[in-house]
């Protein structure tokens, strides 16, 4: 199950990003579970890992490689995560950064390595290894869409947004693509993404924007409250565009700001829309909070109360359990009778119980929609947040009681 | 879906405390849905309440009558929460409390209410109010199994706890009787628990016991992390045995409270044996914390991970999920390579990663099993802490989305 189309955009080639697809039959023969990313010299990149304390090797080389030289490769496996492997995991993520490196005439720490699967396995590198000429010979601008599908694990879509717009007459291009649809949670989930654009942003601004831009969208998204070892959000500029340089005070930062904020939510929505089991997308809008914190937290007890999402599958108005979930969030002193709750466009809470010009009628008119907006408005301050989630459904328990075995 | 026989025990009767079961046709015509404890003058009464923000009517107004008088009864019913129902719902409340106060000749602060059912409908006071005089005129010592099943919601099954014990050459009894099975977590559940004892108790010990045993037993069981608005678990004393009162410094108190502890343990064990959906009975076990409550945040974190839940459903040892969970659990600056998690005797992660002698065979054996430990040594200090959960299986979604439909 999924929610919406889910078709793939059109995909704007990024000038000085190429990608390379091939296959190393890690899980099954001929499957294609190889990606990499070639950076043209001077792309900068910027990105946030995992919050997970247990995070996977590829993290762990990632980060490093980051910190010494300027990527020029990512490379990307499905199949295995390559975490819960300790001291041999390392050696081996780093013994594929170099064979990718020996192969691309470049040094071991111009590679990412990245990896999604099942945790605890040890990494078949001689596999990995043995698909890279392959992937490296192949790699083109335009083979954004198979590269989407090179990524997957248990989506059963890929994933990818893609625009291009005008900077004072210089165009820009901006491509991405992401994977995910369980362990979904902020700090991050089974979650990659990957984004580039040929514009030129200076290293803070792209650091900067690797890190709100992720934070208000990769980080908002929940499904089942879980959180992998190996998550990772790339933002890539290649530099390759008209313009000049993008700085802090540059006014074509906004308008690219706001592009890439698009293509951000597109990527993160659609790990959501494509939920292990999800028939629903749900919006959780707390407004009316006294700290984000408290935003947060009433937003996530209610997107992850399995009361809230059974009922949501069940397309049940049953506020109760919204409301009983808002009550269990932690917050202290909250006003039940000034608190509001929607459901679409229907109050279902006003004056400490249900709202007067409430019906089970017009309340089951919402929950039968397939995208769904429950807004809190807690009536304590002016913060608001916003995170997504999906429903809870019989496929769920099938896919994770299954994924193994 | 149900854990174990879950027969009823044999009951002793408590002196003094005596148990009328009615029906009133709350929700289904004939179903007994009333249950009122008559409590002998001089009774002794404490207990926990849900710490949910939006508690309901009948907990505000038991806990109002708590304080203004020694109470005499205790009302239930079930099949309506009288939770969400705001100004109406307390007057409801309190029109029970009159109505069984004027049939038995006390006051209305004599009487606790306490609710279970749906959330957010009107309670229906005349139905309740027309089933007391019948309540109250079959009250008697013998009818604790008939008080197990009048308290039930979706539970599949009653649930009784009792035993008798000599203090000294006294004899005591203790019986209690608890329900709940979904909305289960600490602070605390659609639970309700009532536990008697004929033992003469001061004042502060009941208190402190009614608290500490509550706290370790009713607020250490989750099933979906989901908390009620009107849960309660009340401790009830009736002096009526022939011992002394037993004081805190006296040597009758630690038998007596191992053999309360015993029946609050395995009344509250029942609720997760029948917990919505439950296939396995799992005991999270979470020992060399800093604190207590970095290891109630480890435990919990593994115990309501969906991921882990379902692949204990599965029978599955996929041992990468227990370890993400406790990765994600918020506790800054864990040693992966010093901690320790076993699965049964089976060692799961060690130095590490995957533990050397483990095998999937040996964790398969242990996941086969219908009783499953997750022990979690953590290696940072000497704290440790339980809690107990269950899988998550088809039926808990089956019963969640088809609740009020």
């Amino acid at each position: 199950m999924a929610v919406g189309p889910g078709t793939l955009p059109e995909f704007f080639p990024v000038a000085g990003i190429k990608l390379g697809i091939a296959s190393a039959g890690i899980k099954k023969p001929g499957r294609k579970d190889i990606v990499v990313f070639e950076l043209a010299p001077e792309t900068r990149v910027s990105g946030i890992f995992t919050r997970n304390q247990f995070c996977a090797a590829p993290v762990l080389v990632s980060r490093k490689h980051m910190a010494e030289s300027a990527p020029r490769y990512l490379l990307i496996n499905t199949g295995n995560a390559n975490a819960g492997t300790g001291e041999p995991g390392l050696k081996d993520a780093m013994a594929c950064c170099e064979s990718l490196a020996s192969e691309a005439g470049v040094t071991a720490s111009e590679v990412l390595p990245f990896s999604t699967g099942v945790i605890g396995e040890p990494l078949p590198v001689a596999k990995i290894t043995g698909a890279l000429p392959d992937a490296l010979a192949g790699a083109r601008e335009d083979r954004w869409a198979e590269a989407a599908a090179g990524i997957m694990t248990t989506d059963t879509r890929p994933k990818g947004a893609s625009c291009q717009i005008e900077l004072d007459g210089h165009r820009v291009a901006i491509s991405g693509i992401s994977k995910g649809a369980g362990m979904i949670r902020p700090n991050m989930a089974t979650m990659l993404g990957f984004i580039a654009t040929d514009a030129r942003i200076a290293p803070d601004v792209l650091a900067n924007l690797a890190s709100e831009l992720g934070e208000k969208s990769f980080n908002r998204i929940t499904i089942d409250g879980d959180t992998s070892t190996n998550d990772a959000c790339m933002l890539m500029a290649s530099g390759r565009y008209s313009g000049p340089e993008i700085t802090a005070d540059s006014p074509l930062l906004p308008p690219l700001r706001e592009a890439l904020r698009q293509v951000y939510l597109e990527l993160a929505h659609a790990i959501v829309r494509d939920g292990e089991g999800a028939t629903k997308f749900v919006t959780i809008d707390v407004s009316g909070a006294a700290s984000q914190q408290e935003a947060l937290d009433v937003a996530y007890t209610v997107a992850h109360s399995p009361l809230v999402k059974t009922a949501l599958f069940a397309s049940d108005p049953n506020w109760g359990r919204i409301l009983a979930a808002v009550g269990r969030a932690g917050v202290d002193g909250l006003d039940l009778n000034a608190l509001e709750i929607y459901l679409g466009d229907v109050c279902l809470v006003r004056d400490g119980g249900r709202a007067g010009d409430y019906s089970e009628a017009r309340g089951q008119a919402v929950m039968s929609r397939e995208e769904i907006t429950i807004a809190i408005d807690l009536k304590r301050g002016d913060v608001r947040e916003t995170v997504w989630t999906c429903d809870f459904s019989h496929d769920y328990v099938t896919i994770n009681a299954e994924y193994r075995t």
